[in-house]
């Protein structure tokens, strides 16, 4: 096919549609040589054409009308930078039903919808290319899907947040709190107004669902990943964590194992020597393990206008390209297999654990007992005085149970001489 | 095109031939859902088909007639892991004449030969990928190629040679000198019986040259590329750097200015906080900038059996499903344009300047004099007793044009206040 440029619509032109048609009107020459045609806008579904948006732009180019886009048989791409399911879904899947290929950044809407999308998109010879809905800038999806396609790979282990990333950054640099750290962050429009899909870590969870479902073959869904903020973490659990030669990160884990998938996004105590310790402020980093390669690591950022941009464009030259030589669909979904996902109970890992207890002798014994009870083995413990009548406690586990870590849990916390459990993080030594 | 399986044939069964065979014949499904069609290997190239080699092979898959490989009709894909130039360059180029499409992990031959070869491939429609001829297992050509097409590099700083990085890995931590190190990693298998390419940089270079014209969309040629190995590095240098917050990394350094594209690998002294800094032993890592994605960083195994096949694999795939859906070649040289390399002495870099010098007044002064004459302005000094006569001057300058340093460097080496110039190192801020 033998044409002089590609029509492409955008849908939305919030911060990552600007940065797309910044590239794509910025660096013309340079893809058109690269397509081998060049790339043109259309038109761009926005809610209101006379907004200012520092852009130089004709007013014709804008459509408050989806349907401009999505049914104009010279539009060949549609890139959906708007976000959301409602109506996001319904004009994705009738871009798809009308044979466009359809690249986009949304990962709720691939995390959730994946697998309805992907069939439309192989029924109508369709691409559906979603490079930016995890990690921003970095390449992660093509590498999966392409690069490390000879691999049988076994862990991702992800810090795909920038805003938690960014507020444990500060919080272990400055020995600051959770609440006075996210005031700031919103003050400096790093987290936002309502920062529950951040903090809370769903935004992570969603970015893991899409991650682990490339890397194992097998689809997982963002309900089917277990799901803990960091809304608990205090200063005091980081100054402990460095103590014991850790830092604390909101990590997004996925494993490949015999019993079935791990998925999990919650805060962690990291080794300070792993190579995601020195991943800090707003950026991110995705570490995997492949049987072939070994471990290797993405870094960049995760987030922003430009970064984010550049993926987009990087999977609208690769639709072009494939329009041109006819071959869209070519690489597909990869999920042959349907592997169960492992309930967190079934899950092992280490523990941290802080508590205050009674400062008398043979309170260390109970609680040990009580752990051992359960088959909770102890690899540390620091046990420092709080005032003259209750200690703070802090011990790391070996590896056990998720299961046997709850249960002996609920007893301690119920044990006389524990005044509470102040908090209790997940140890990830690879 | 509908077939059961494509074959391919392999030109060598070295280390990396050997992993190439275990992944594509051990992971026969997995490749064929991804692919849509098998992948047999039908022929394989070897010197001695009698060598016992720890493989489950049928005698009749060997040949030593390389002929029998690249003019069989039959065979689609040769992949070339025999390294060298001669005979391989010619095997090669044929294969390609013959429509066959290329995977090669020989940087020597795409570096020195690769504007050639791509003709070859264009005129006869076929693919020639190379994924595995930079840092092995990590994906960087595809991401350059593809991944970040929208972005204008800029600035690509890897550390990609493993020996290298595994010996100053190791005099950094134990502070032994290069001689006992390199023996070391001799008598393991980490450095080969003639270190040259390693230590001396040449290798480094070779695949810069690669990653250059990539990003930079113009050829650069191994012999532009400024080459200064590690065997002059001292555990002493070392050590200063580390007093002054830096750590001691051989780097691959290529800028594409307005004045022209500087490629230079020589060892450095890099911030101690820089994420490259932490990339140690064995690993290698290309940290790269570029106008929307910011900086971005790939780690991961440069070399080795594995990682290096896990790379050759992922190539053999790609070729393959190009081949079944009839567009081989769709990417291809990416170098539309011809910008000039810069002579060493117009770049600009901060230096490390260890010297020993009379300790008598004045001589500091001298010193600073001479840069000063050559506009060489110090940002930093270390002076230390040595004896009774001398001391050790360490000092580190502002950024200045290298000709000016080199100039300067004559100079003061002939004062007859100073006894020696031991060593001068770059100093890369970012």
């Amino acid at each position: 096919m033998s044409v002089d440029s590609i029509k492409i619509g955008l849908l939305g032109l919030g911060t990552v549609g600007r940065g797309v048609y910044r590239i794509i009107t910025g660096n013309s020459e340079n893809i058109r040589r690269r397509v081998g045609a060049g790339i043109e806008i259309k038109k761009i579904l926005v809610r209101n054409p006379a907004k200012e948006r520092g852009l130089e732009m004709q007013q014709a180019i804008f459509t408050t009308t989806a349907e401009e886009i999505i049914n104009d048989p010279e539009i060949k791409i549609i890139v959906e930078v708007m976000g959301g399911l409602e109506p996001t879904l319904d004009y994705v899947a009738k871009a798809l039903k009308n044979g466009k290929s359809v690249v986009t950044a949304n990962k709720d809407m691939i995390a959730a919808q994946g697998k309805m999308l992907f069939e439309l998109a192989d029924a109508n010879q369709a691409d559906l290319l979603f490079e930016a809905s995890v990690a921003g800038g970095i390449p992660i999806i093509r590498p999966l899907k392409q690069c490390l396609a000879g691999n049988r790979i076994s862990q991702i282990i992800g810090i795909v947040n920038g805003t938690t990333n960014y507020m444990l950054t500060k919080m272990t640099r400055e020995g600051t709190d959770f609440e006075a750290v996210l005031r700031e962050a919103q003050a400096l429009g790093y987290a936002e107004a309502d920062p529950t899909a951040d903090v809370g870590g769903l935004d992570a969870a969603r970015k893991l669902a899409i991650m682990a479902s490339i890397a194992f073959n097998s689809r997982v869904l963002p309900d089917e990943v277990y799901v803990e903020g960091i809304t608990k973490i205090t200063a005091a659990d980081i100054a402990y964590a460095k103590e014991l030669n850790y830092i604390v990160k909101l990590l997004a884990i996925a494993k490949d194992t015999a019993a079935g998938i791990e998925a999990r996004v919650h805060p962690a105590l990291l080794p300070l020597d792993h190579p995601l310790a020195a991943v800090n402020d707003v950026y991110n980093a995705i570490y995997l393990t492949g049987d072939a390669i070994g471990d290797a690591m993405f870094y960049g950022r995760g987030a922003g206008e430009m970064p984010t941009a550049s993926a987009v464009t990087a999977d609208i030259l690769n639709a072009a390209r494939n329009i041109l030589h006819q071959v869209q669909g070519m690489i597909s979904c990869t999920c042959f297999e349907d592997k169960p996902v492992r309930s967190m109970r079934d899950t092992a890992c280490q523990y941290y654990v802080r508590l205050q207890a009674v400062d008398k002798p043979g309170v260390l014994a109970s609680i040990a007992y009580a752990f051992g009870d359960k088959e909770v083995s102890l690899a540390s413990v620091l046990q420092k005085q709080k005032d003259d009548e209750t200690a703070e406690i802090v011990l790391v586990t070996h590896t056990v149970r998720e299961g046997n870590m709850q249960d002996a849990l609920q007893i301690i916390a119920q044990l006389s001489a524990v005044n509470s459990v102040s908090n209790v993080i997940r140890v990830e030594e690879e």
